[in-house]
């Protein structure tokens, strides 16, 4: 049996707006789709402040475990937008602004608009990469494995529609839902515990949820082999079936 | 002049679904508005998946930097919910069956229903108080500085508003918000950055946004003394209506 290698990722989000509230995330969703969809399991998001030490710590220690490290926000023109900054503190490299980024810039403003307030959208770590941004066309960068986007949603997603197709894969992790409808969590859950100790290698999770005072319970199975997924959740439907059954 | 001391928090939200993508987080933006109104600082946000290891090491690395931490998700009556198990290795002290979380049980499911994976719902770490429940009954708990909700968003709402009176907070943060419209962020920037360097006790953040090809941005001052932040947003609305009249 060859070993399957996944390729992982970590999320940190960066900004006073989530935290306070004033804004509701719309990126972390997206982000764990995508990449789930492509072949990288996303392990752990992080929201932080605009803080260049809380930036620069949650950094290091995300690159270190994870294959890659996405951010999105702090990248604008004003002075609340430090995550480039920050990026090149952790890599311990110098900062300035990149000539590919002032042509960028030049394309939709005039030359004597382009002020210092602008150009700080060009200033990126040495050795980084450009991320490109269809939609708004100033750039993102990637440097080692972090990856850094803006935070609009919009651009953000323009951003990873960029560079997905550039990333390392692994094999993608395939997913089956199963609707146990109104048998309780609590009715089923040691015949779901026995087949979640079968199958150590899929991650099994049971999602209750409510809907006009009856459960609409679903249990998912998640794992690289879909064989033994398929397997798995044959199992589930089996037992299901026999509670609900016994139930009528 | 007294000096104001800040309540804070962390939220650890709990699960492989939110890292997967199936389900999408709706508990983050709602803990983070309630804290932010009762006077509670929401100064980070961890996701991380149903893994002992990773609970444990996020809970005693954010219980050691917040007044208070959050938990969401992973205490329910099945496998993948382990919680209850993390906090009290992060603890190191004894986890058992509460009889008050029984008595609770009883109310709900007849004695021969309570089965091993309903009473698993009882266990919670020695020492730890529960946070009550009123929509699903089950409490969440409370040890040390560490506040553990359900992940359903309306069972974690029930128990927030039933720990939410409980809690010591800080003075509330005073946020106003200025709609700067069709200015550019570069246009305002500098304006913005020399107020920021005057009042290095606010939070002063630009929110870029897009509505049909205009800029729909906003300016957001944020502070713990309503006196200053007002007169930080005054400064603001006056260099905005001056940049507004020269485009005219």
């Amino acid at each position: 049996m060859t070993e399957v290698k996944s390729v992982t990722a970590a999320l940190l989000v960066i900004g006073d707006e989530i935290l306070s509230g004033r804004t509701k995330d719309k990126n972390i969703g997206f982000v764990a789709d995508y990449l789930t969809n492509i072949g990288i399991d996303l392990r752990e998001v992080r929201i932080v402040p605009d803080s260049i030490d809380e930036i620069v710590a949650a950094l290091n220690g995300l690159r270190a475990r994870y294959t890659y490290v996405f951010t999105t926000g702090g990248i604008g023109p004003t002075h609340d937008d430090m995550t480039a900054d920050a990026v090149a503190t952790a890599f311990n490299v110098e900062i300035s602004e990149d000539p590919r980024i002032i042509s960028v810039l030049l394309q939709w403003v005039k030359p004597e608009d382009l002020n210092e307030a602008r150009r700080r959208m060009a200033r990126i770590p040495h050795g980084a990469e450009l991320v490109e941004n269809e939609l708004s066309k100033v750039p993102g960068f990637w440097i080692g494995n972090v990856i850094v986007m803006a935070g609009v949603p919009a651009i953000m997603q323009a951003m990873l529609a960029a560079v997905g197709p550039k990333l390392e894969v692994g094999p993608r992790t395939v997913s089956l839902t199963i609707t146990a409808g109104n048998v309780a969590e609590g009715t089923y859950a040691a015949d779901l515990s026995a087949v979640a100790n079968l199958h150590p290698d899929l991650g099994i999770g049971s999602y209750p949820s409510m809907a006009d005072g009856r459960y609409n319970n679903e249990i998912v199975v998640r794992g690289k082999d879909a064989e033994k997924v398929a397997e798995a959740a044959a199992k589930i439907e089996a037992f299901l079936a026999r509670l609900q059954a016994e139930k009528v």
